[in-house]
């Protein structure tokens, strides 16, 4: 997407490969929304380390991440032994994936780039085909969002107020974002429109990452506090919801989301505002049979108790944690929640917009190998 | 309510007054929850900066306030000529109600005093009967809160959790609180039970007040973002709500209270969960006809857009402010929203707990005058 640097707009995806120098290049989303920066990593130790630290973050980001990651490693080989080769390639591969041992994104991605490395008959045609593999997974990404932003556009009319919760955007996927593909999809057909931004607490990705990503692509936008929606709902202020989700179970049409999503979705049934979920097809679980099964990730209360933020001195601003709450008192912070399929009224994807109940119908369509 | 200062447990008031000085004596609230002190006015001028500068807040709190402050102004007056005294009251009276302009709490109480003073025949007994009155304005606000306590309690079964928003609780009137009250009733009747303190952004009243009152007060609690109450309430996890209001419609029985409220209230609904509103008289407003005719305030966007908090350096904590969200955005901020009667289980007041849509039929009784 479209980022403007002093003055100069230009346009960038989240993770891209330059196969002269062999870095893999990728926007730092820790110094968002205060500073725009592109990092690149010189090894697949710098790679996996920025997967681990959180430069890059988002299931599509991520898995291009492993992706180029397992690609560059490959390439630095010297030499034509076949097995001295593999045994490298899985070096690499147990690298990246240990970079963030729960995430299923970079297992993926990386398992496609193996699979198509095997076709080839020497380390030079295994490397050329790894670093083909990954360029075809990224731009696959890119693509997959593409779908979704037409099939979602059509929800999108002129003069509509539009509400999201969390950063399902660009910045987590390699271009375009998920929730966010919709409204740019919209704004290049030329309708105009309105987004809210729920703030996000506890950690804020809505009034840092999506507030930045469509203030760069100038989309009308404000931010609101989590407690706002139902108010705005109530007076008429919100037309339609779009948000993305982590993990959405194929068998129920049940979406897990970031903490929060689940009350949009509430409040959204009650106001019969159109509450719609969209998603790449690598986020649907087909194997879970129930939503309570999900494990619910309890995260750090010092997130909940505390804010992260820039603090303007005389002579400078820095990022600071300040503390607000009562100093004795403990916080609980769990960091999705599920929404039950009831209270959705769409699932966009690349393959066009479904009802919950839907997906387990369309398994095959959408992916399913049974 | 009790205070822990350097290990020894003290029974401190918001507001109280001491005859022999003069003074009207604060918990200065800016400072809480990291620092608690007590502050006096010696004159009714200080009195009313503390409450402009809002070294003191809440209905109750700043009504005694004012109702003090005129007894304070009134005991200051050294004379005997009734038409004088009368002219400096009328200025300490027109003082105190400037403070803060919109508030009708100050002018409710300060009307009392005035009322009652006129028995009087000297200057004397008229300054006696000032400070008599605005004593028996704080004890009654005290009372209130109990009576709204004891009929609260019986809410309240061991094992519960209660999920508040915002800060009804004494720090916003002159001692126990409004939706405290009921918990802190049940605690001293013996009851174990735990409270879920919403954050309550943008100003996060509740994990800053409603925390440090609780820990004051050893009552079991823990912060949760806002996000997080319609996830807790899916689990299983809340068992009951009990919350404050501004401005309850006596007509109606619609509720006006902090952003946030109404969300909680639809959340409550779906899960059938009892949803509580504590309320004293003095706010229950018999004129207006419908919540949509009520002015919702639009507060400044830097609340939703960072964080005030305490900022450890190695050498010293100090209050500072963060920016959180991306710094080329702006952000929507309605103060309050309102809450439909059906969405409310009860309203809990001095008097008992009614239906909201019996205050109207109980109109007399809970102190209209047609």
């Amino acid at each position: 997407m479209n980022v403007t640097v002093r003055g100069r707009t230009q346009r960038f995806r989240t993770v891209t490969f330059d196969a002269v120098t062999n870095h893999v290049c990728l926007v730092e989303q820790r110094l968002l929304p205060h500073d725009f920066k592109i990092v690149t990593t010189k090894n697949f130790h710098e790679t996996a380390r920025a997967i681990t630290d959180m430069v890059v973050r988002g299931a599509g980001a991520i898995g291009a991440t492993a992706a180029y990651g397992l690609a560059q490693g490959a390439l630095a080989f010297r030499g034509s032994d076949l097995k001295k080769f593999s045994r490298h390639v899985e070096t690499v591969y147990q690298t990246l994936k240990a970079a963030r041992p729960t995430a299923v994104d970079p297992v993926n991605s990386m398992n496609d780039v193996r699979a198509t490395m095997r076709a080839g008959q020497t380390v030079e045609e295994r490397q050329t085909l790894a670093l083909a593999a990954a360029e075809e997974f990224a731009n696959g990404d890119v693509r997959h969002c593409e779908e979704i932003g037409k099939h979602g556009a059509k929800l999108i009319r002129n003069g509509m107020k539009i509400l999201t919760h969390c950063n399902a955007g660009w910045l987590a996927f390699v271009d375009i974002g998920t929730a966010t593909a919709p409204m740019y999809a919209a704004q290049a057909q030329g309708k105009k429109f309105h987004v809210f931004c729920d703030e996000t607490r506890p950690r804020s990705q809505g009034a840092t990452l999506t507030a930045w990503e469509l203030a760069q692509q100038k989309v009308s936008h404000q931010i609101i506090a989590d407690n706002a929606a139902g108010h705005l709902m109530q007076r008429g202020e919100i037309d339609l919801v779009i948000v993305g989700s982590d993990r959405t179970l194929g068998r129920t049409g049940e979406v897990t989301n970031k903490i929060g999503t689940y009350t949009k979705a509430v409040l959204a049934a009650r106001h019969k505002i159109p509450f719609y979920v969209a998603i790449p097809l690598s986020t649907i679980d087909w194997n879970l049979k129930r939503g309570f099964e999900i494990p619910i990730e309890e995260r750090h209360e010092s997130e909940v108790l505390g804010a992260w933020g820039t603090i303007s001195n005389p002579q400078s601003a820095r990022r600071a944690y300040v503390r607000v709450a009562n100093p004795r008192s403990h916080a609980r912070n769990p960091g999705f929640d599920v929404t039950p399929p009831e209270l959705i009224t769409g699932i966009i994807t690349p393959l066009g917009i479904f009802k919950p109940k839907e997906l387990w119908k369309q398994r095959r369509r959408l992916g399913h190998a049974d």
